[in-house]
């Protein structure tokens, strides 16, 4: 009786709907995402799609590296995140799947995942070779349809990142600065440019109030600096400042940014990426 | 023996799947909007989420109260609207939950909910107060991803309004020109501009048929007329003018509209959101 | 007994859920798409969107025309592809359905389909003329929303296509340069010009290698010539040449295509569509 019921149920029932994030460099005007997730229904019929962005720089690792870092924690654990911006298609760097923090994630292993690769998560790492995985006939320019997207969908399904492929241990890294956290001061780099033109640093909020605590200062005493210029106060948001100011704010990323109010502060300040903006104590 | 299939059933079948619909001046570029996406999933799990757009100009409160009250219309009842144009973002004004037509809004109470607040629409209006349905952690610069995302998601869940804060009955309106309609002419106002650049009137169709059958004159005989410019006739469809040409026509929001067949009406008559347009009897 | 589970299954689970793809010029800014998913959320409540592109040049039939012919392949048999780029909204063009390859593609009738009319497909077409299976208020400017979008949802839901309007055979057809293949060149067209201004031909790579079986040669010795200019050899991807130079390669449509590594090829050669590209043997 009870197995009448499983039967029909297991006919009749959707299983329970896995979560594909999707972040690329790729654009939404040539029909390459549409494509992907259509590979991706196939494999994965029940599968629901997310689109974080697929009009980063292209070819911008770093940018991609700083969204998906940011990103994955605000979705359910079990999601996974594909993410292609390849400066390498159609040569023979590797497919990369990446477990760590509960989440799972597909990428080029040209360096995009580093902020994964830290002790502290505990980070498996797969090179997905098994051409089972992937689809029968592989372009040399499109990657993203032909090998990311079909393992993306199985481990959706719920293959497991060892049944794809190899173990690997030396996955390309990304070089980053880091911070320099002194008692007078914090160094810190642009690591991420938005629509706006605002400078977003590697400098997050929670290391930034341990600092300060130890500091004994009043954000609004501290003077930030950039090449030759400089401004002071960290304000609590944009509109602390008037239109046209620069403002130290930090952001929706939780991280320190420069934003000139109602401005670009990208195209104002020439400032770009891995450029040095200082924190320092009057 | 039916409490156990209702058992099994509620184990393994999924609920109705709640509508939530997002409209913003967020962009798509910077992973915002896939963000607040993930943790409506956390709250809302098979919550569907469909764009309405996500590149109205920047803090356009005016252009985002346009597009709401004009797509809400054809989505199923019970959709949930979650508007999110918020220049105050990071002050204390207050965050609203509309209920009106059998749909549900949440957006900032800065005016963009004004269409909703008419006697006719027997709306509701309460101030999501009850931080328990915010998120841990809220910053002071994505109130989007921390209070209205999570907000629209418990809702679709189907808690009540009431159950998130209080009644108000004082919300912040938005100042809008009335048409003044008088025999022999009606005087609009542009209230939206799209991406062409045409110039979109707050003078429905169906206001304008019941004019003209008092009026008893064929409509290309009207004459329309902003600042010092006039032309003959309101138009079918775009095509019935040569490109170029201006064109009068009630445009596929159910509005009158001034464009530029192949041209950008905005840009050559530099009429703005606001400005005056006149239909007049020759 | 099992009448009582079928009872029960019925009233509560979901069926297979269709998928639909869109594929406009309407953009993603002024809300279109938003509402004609809400249409279809009416009629097809558990229809799956996938967007293929909303940012095609605008009454480009041509451009739809090659993406729609390139993408349908990659979804499943059964989905619903919904195409409006309707230059002639508000006339009587026809409301275009067609069976092929064992899909569903709704468009107007106005040559989008045409890649799909070849005998080889046995490609069955209706005109949906039906308008109980329009919205009940049907606008001049927005055919999309209000004709398009529910035949889409209907078919979706199982609708047959015969029950929606009448067999025709007398589509209106998108002239199109056929390829020329001699013994020593091949002559080409330009049927899409990509984001990156890259200039993607009718050149499939199926048809090419059959060609140069029979003529004997290397890619790298082919000569491809257009206007007055020359290259020589064809690629592997992208990055076999240096930045700024042309690269003759074959792309993720699997057509083949002149682009410049890093830069625009169709401002530079201001080739456009349709023009002519001829690679020979030297």
């Amino acid at each position: 009786m009870t197995d009448s019921f499983a039967g029909i149920l297991n006919r009749h029932i959707q299983q329970p709907e896995p979560i594909i994030t999707l972040l690329t460099d790729f654009g939404t005007r040539d029909g390459f995402i549409g494509v992907m997730k259509g590979v991706m229904m196939h494999i994965a019929p029940n599968a629901r799609f997310v689109d974080i962005s697929h009009d980063l720089p292209p070819f911008s690792i770093a940018a991609a590296s700083f969204l998906l870092a940011w990103s994955f924690r605000y979705f359910p654990p079990g999601t996974v995140h594909l993410c292609v911006v390849d400066p390498g298609v159609g040569t023979s760097r590797r497919v990369l799947i990446a477990e760590a923090c509960g989440h799972i994630f597909v990428a080029p292993d040209n360096g995009i995942l580093t902020p994964l690769f830290d002790v502290e998560y505990g980070t498996s790492l797969t090179a997905a070779t098994h051409q089972k995985f992937w689809m029968d006939k592989v372009s040399h320019t499109f990657h993203g349809r032909d090998i990311f997207a079909p393992v993306a969908a199985y481990l959706a399904t719920g293959v497991k990142a060892g049944d794809m492929g190899e173990t690997i241990t030396d996955p390309v890294r990304l070089d980053s600065q880091p911070l320099i956290i002194q008692p007078d001061s914090i160094v810190c780099h642009i690591q991420y440019i938005d629509r706006f033109g605002n400078l977003i640093t590697n400098l997050d909020s929670y290391t930034f109030r341990s600092w300060l605590r130890t500091a004994g200062v009043e954000p609004s005493r501290l003077i930030i600096t950039w090449i030759e210029h400089s401004i002071q106060g960290i304000s609590r948001t944009y509109g602390d400042r008037n239109p046209g100011e620069f403002v130290a704010v930090f952001n929706g990323f939780d991280r320190f940014e420069i934003a000139i109010n109602n401005g670009n502060a990208h195209k104002t300040t020439r400032l770009t990426m891995n450029d040095r903006i200082t924190i320092s104590i009057p």
